[in-house]
């Protein structure tokens, strides 16, 4: 076993040692742009070392963990488009980069070419990943929908936007853990357990993820802090409030969250209020540990070593530390 | 062995079996929509009908057929957002119906519903389909790349011309018929025999789309006759007239293929003229007949009963004469 930034490494120096680049250099360009914008890697080193946790050569798991990087940032430039995002991880998106078009295609590409990486492994193997793969896809796509579906829509319950971020964000975690099972071939109990592993964790990170952009700190967050409220998103912060508060409040509520001010500070604050008064806040946190604790619970009933157990624990802190 | 019509008529019955739409619906209609817009199926036909060419029945190729016909029509959705096109087969596009987010997202979805449909293959049989079709859809996308770039370039030469052409148009045709021999298990020498048939074939299309596109019949053409010229597009013809003429007519081409007057008829004819003057349409023609031989020639070499072969002429002579 190694440690996750060993991971990181051993994943960056294969990507680099992919030839992306070749004609027509209008297609293939923008990908070799968006997969070097950098970024945790979180889903690859995932694959990586869910494989040795699997007691197989992480090496064996490369081309998986790289079709999962290439689905993750095909998923981007896509939806970058969709959200009229002018950055992506501090640099310019791929269609403000170029233009509509290339987003377009050079994301339709980076799809097919994920497709290519399972080519590697043997029949077997291929169809079972390219099988994972495709039905997480479609249900990264679902969760999109859903959540373009959301913006428009005032009576958006709990579990359909639990739905959504499951479908949206915790498949690929989990799908990217299952990867590295199917390629080191155990059992198809262990391989659904991971899964399982990496779908509460990914629900768990996808809620903090809610939780800390309003309540994160400027320093670390990454992103802009209060992000989501300026842009009126119903985050499970904002249900919990509507479903805790009384209807003087949820009025209040409403009204911010239509409402497009200059100056945002004053509606954060008093947006972070009702999260806090209301409960919300606290019923996020718990909702936050409820399933990191689920995920932490799927890994005792796993068939590996301590050690082994340990790792995906470590890794699993750490991730909700966001010291990865 | 069947008729053209006769596939055409279980494939549509196999695409009306399939249940589409489900939730989020707003995924899923767009994607009913424009499969249920029509067209010739000539794909998904040679798909049934090569099964049936090598010995199998062609039932078991239909989720074959269903995956080539969901891929072209997610090219077709892209394409029409690339293009802006508001008008496909005479219906609205999906992007002018829904919205562009739609067009975009539903055709992520087709492209990763067309790999499911191999997941009713056995392993091998999934992983040929599979790797094929991955081949096949990367080129599909190289070849729209090109195209687009071929936009504004003033410098592209007859084989780039053909190579765009090709990966756009000819490579799917191809391998739409190169499955149903997968599917039958043939020999790998007839599966790439049916697969330079149905190349060469692509091309001679879709050559005699340019051809047709300037000096077709506007009663059974399809498309409006002129289309290529009122749009400037350097097409074969075009290529062809500018290799051809003298400087002074290219000259005078180039500066039709620079303007968009309100009135297009003058433009039109004019153009036409330098088509006929200059050789090219006889080149256009030479080609096209030069593309279908090649396409029957490959025939020869297949090890299949002279009534199948017999099937493929009949085939390739309806589809160059445009009764399919």
């Amino acid at each position: 076993m190694h440690v996750i930034s060993q991971y990181q490494e051993f994943f960056i120096a294969y990507l680099n040692s992919q030839a992306i680049i070749k004609e027509p250099k209008n297609l293939y360009e923008p990908i070799d742009y968006i997969l070097g914008l950098g970024g945790k890697r979180m889903r690859p080193v995932l694959t990586l070392m869910t494989a040795e946790v699997f007691n197989t050569d992480y090496k064996k798991a490369l081309p998986a963990a790289m079709a999962v990087e290439v689905f993750h940032n095909f998923s981007l430039v896509h939806d970058d488009i969709m959200d009229d995002a002018p950055l992506r991880r501090g640099s310019e998106t791929v269609h403000e980069k170029w233009n509509l078009n290339t987003g377009i295609l050079s994301g339709d590409a980076m799809l097919i070419l994920a497709y290519q990486y399972f080519e590697q492994y043997e029949p077997n193997v291929f169809r079972d990943l390219a099988k994972l793969f495709s039905k997480t896809a479609i249900e990264v796509c679902e969760g999109q929908q859903w959540d373009v579906d959301f913006e428009t829509r005032e009576d958006v319950t709990i579990s359909e936007y639990l739905k959504m971020i499951e479908y949206k964000t915790a498949v690929l975690v989990a799908a990217a853990m299952k990867m590295g099972a199917i390629i080191a071939e155990t059992s198809e109990e262990n391989a659904n357990l991971i899964y399982e592993f990496g779908l509460n964790l990914g629900l768990a990170f996808q809620l903090q993820d809610d939780y800390l952009d309003a309540f994160g700190d400027p320093e670390t967050f990454g992103k802009q802090v209060g992000g989501d409220i300026i842009e009126n998103k119903k985050t499970y912060l904002y249900l919990k409030a509507v479903a805790f508060s009384k209807k003087e409040e949820v009025e209040q509520l409403m009204h911010l969250f239509s409402v497009h001010p200059n100056d945002n500070s004053e509606k954060i604050s008093s947006v972070k209020e009702i999260f806090n008064i209301s409960g919300a806040s606290k019923a996020t946190q718990e909702a936050i540990q409820a399933y990191t604790f689920k995920a932490f619970d799927t890994l005792k009933k796993m068939d590996i070593s301590e050690d082994k157990k340990a790792m995906l624990s470590a890794f699993g802190e750490k991730l909700m530390g966001r010291k990865v």
